[in-house]
């Protein structure tokens, strides 16, 4: 008897059609927990704060050469559904592309990952385990997504040696870009106070405004670095700054200013929080004023150094494509923030061109390649 | 027979009690009509817009030596009534002290002027004019008051040769302080348009928070004098930053701000709008930000140097109270800023501690030294 390779294309349309808006689970996980089981993997629903979450493993538990993978199944809500020209859950095909929410974000990612490691086993049972971590909030609040499958980890000794997160990376072609890392983000909220009077008798009043401008002429001119080998330069934007004050002829008691940095791995969120405090305080000195400082620190910059795990990507995708993939850290978050704690880790998937998007798809070509690739690393793996 | 003088404790008192919040009239105007036809002064309401307004003359038409007062009858509204310990429109005296709004604002000085005004031409008939222009609507808009006096004054041919405005100027004690005219006072307001995007891509976006912060800080740091003979320096207070953006993920396509400018005769108007245009022009270069300035020019800057009318008022001011008055170009509007551009004119009046406030209140005999030494500017200025 022959076993039919999985299709990942088909496998991305099942996918497509289960309805897993977060923290709507829709089916989805359901049905790859089902492929997987046939397949051998030892799974386990780690559910929690009303979010599905699938872990599933082939091989020994907590082997020392285990391949990870992670992914989502949940995706964004539809918008607004007039603007579709499909059905955002039909996964309907034309001209080469498969149409639907979550085709690039991400659960042609998920298909292509879940098809690869089925095969593997299938075909060439490794030396190993396989791994892999599918949360249904990723889109979410993301509190009970991967990190609860991390932490069931944790408590139940399981282990990834390396994992590759399957988001899509591609800006234009497939294969272009990896994601070894992020810049870091945090905002500071300022608020000044001085003492409010008569525009007319400014000495007997501490007007915030001119403090308030000279500290946010200061942050924003300031070059917090040049960039680093991996990371662009960090950044750093004043969104607002917001004071009510009607009254011309009065100068108002208070101000308030909020900044978001876009931090590469020259700083911490420490390091730019103390930063922040001294030249406030240098301004508040100069002027006279008050300030009153809140950091949220949304996330620290990671890298995971360029070396075994990018080469094992690059290679696999250089074969499959012809194309060796730059080693990026721009973008905005994803789970790889979790899972760094973890372990090394990379992002590598398809071209996400319009992911979020109505009518959003992707190319179907691309689904075998992403599984080609997928299986290629494996191969290298444990070989 | 002889005739007794002109109380103005009493005339004062009887003014308090005309309810005269603007725009009404409250009878304050018929019985100094009253008083002044007594007199022999000839008579005109110039009543327009729903103001009610009073022009006396005694003596000739247009003669080249006419003493002119000017004020106000019209008083603030009582506000919070429940916090007066008297009635408002009482004129109760206690402890040397009458209570009311408008005891000091200005019923007493106008009381004191008119008082002084009618004794004097009884007793004393001069060679030349006494005018008085009095008006229900300098605490309000003051749009159809002493500006219609002065308008119709123009029309008939009736003229001031000098011209004291009767409002309270002394800040401490009586005598301290003469206003020889006021600083001017504009308003700028900015609208700084940039392109709206994302935190992550600043590159993609064109941030108009720090090109802002630059020019507050440049224009509050800037300054634009430092006083002149009779003046203090001109200010500059940037009194409200909005941007009223939300999202620390995103930078703002717009922000706005708006600042007050207090100017002595360094300045114009004019040139301090060329001067904020020509700022904001190297700001909006710098940054590639542009930026709608809108400008609301309040009144402009105005002296009457230091001279016969000053000395005027200063001998007689001495000669009263032993004391010599400054000379000063403080505070706020008055409408001496319309009557400057009929004649010399110089504020002088009473302490005014408690203008606008709850138990508003003057002290009673102010109100006889005052209206002595407005009897001696007469006697000298006629002499």
């Amino acid at each position: 008897m022959t076993i039919q390779p999985t299709d990942p294309v088909q496998l991305t349309a099942d996918l497509i059609r289960c309805p897993s808006v977060t923290p709507e689970e829709g089916g989805a996980l359901v049905l790859l927990q089902g492929l997987l089981d046939g397949a051998g993997f030892a799974c386990t629903r780690v559910d929690r704060g009303g979010v599905a979450n699938l872990f599933a493993r082939w091989g020994g538990k907590g082997h020392a050469k285990s391949f990870g993978f992670n992914g989502h199944t949940d995706v964004v809500p539809v918008g607004d559904l007039a603007a579709w020209t499909v059905d955002p859950f039909g996964a309907e095909v034309k001209d080469g592309f498969m149409y639907g929410r979550g085709s690039t974000d991400m659960k042609s990612g998920v298909a292509a990952f879940a098809a690869a490691a089925v095969d593997f086993v299938r075909e060439t049972p490794p030396e190993g385990a396989i791994v892999l971590t599918i949360t249904g909030d990723e889109e979410g609040d993301a509190v009970d997504g991967t990190t609860a499958l991390l932490e069931y980890m944790e408590a139940e000794g399981e282990r990834m040696s390396i994992c590759i997160v399957g988001e899509p990376t591609c800006p234009d072609e497939m294969g272009d870009m990896m994601k070894i890392g992020r810049r870091g983000s945090m905002n500071a909220f300022f608020t000044m106070t001085g003492k409010q009077g008569h525009s007319a008798y400014l000495h007997r009043a501490l007007n915030p405004m001119p403090a308030m401008a000279r500290l946010m002429d200061r942050l924003s001119s300031h070059v917090l670095d040049e960039g680093t080998e991996h990371f662009d330069p960090s950044t750093l934007a004043v969104v607002t700054i917001d004071t009510g004050n009607p009254a011309t002829n009065v100068v108002p008691a208070q101000t308030r200013a909020t900044l978001n940095i876009r931090f590469n791995d020259t700083h911490t969120g420490a390091s730019l929080s103390d930063w922040l405090r001294a030249e406030t305080a240098k301004v508040d000195a100069e002027f006279g004023t008050r300030t009153e400082l809140v950091f949220k620190i949304s996330g620290e910059a990671f890298l995971t150094p360029p070396g075994l795990l990018s080469d094992l990507v690059a290679t696999a995708v250089k074969a499959e494509t012809g194309r060796t993939p730059e080693l990026s850290t721009t973008g905005g978050t994803s789970d790889a923030r979790f899972v760094r704690h973890h372990c090394p880790v990379v992002e590598f998937g398809l071209v996400g061109k319009t992911l979020h998007q109505v009518d959003e798809n992707v190319e179907v070509a691309q689904i075998g390649q992403l599984k080609a690739i997928y299986t290629r690393m494996l191969r290298d793996y444990f070989a």
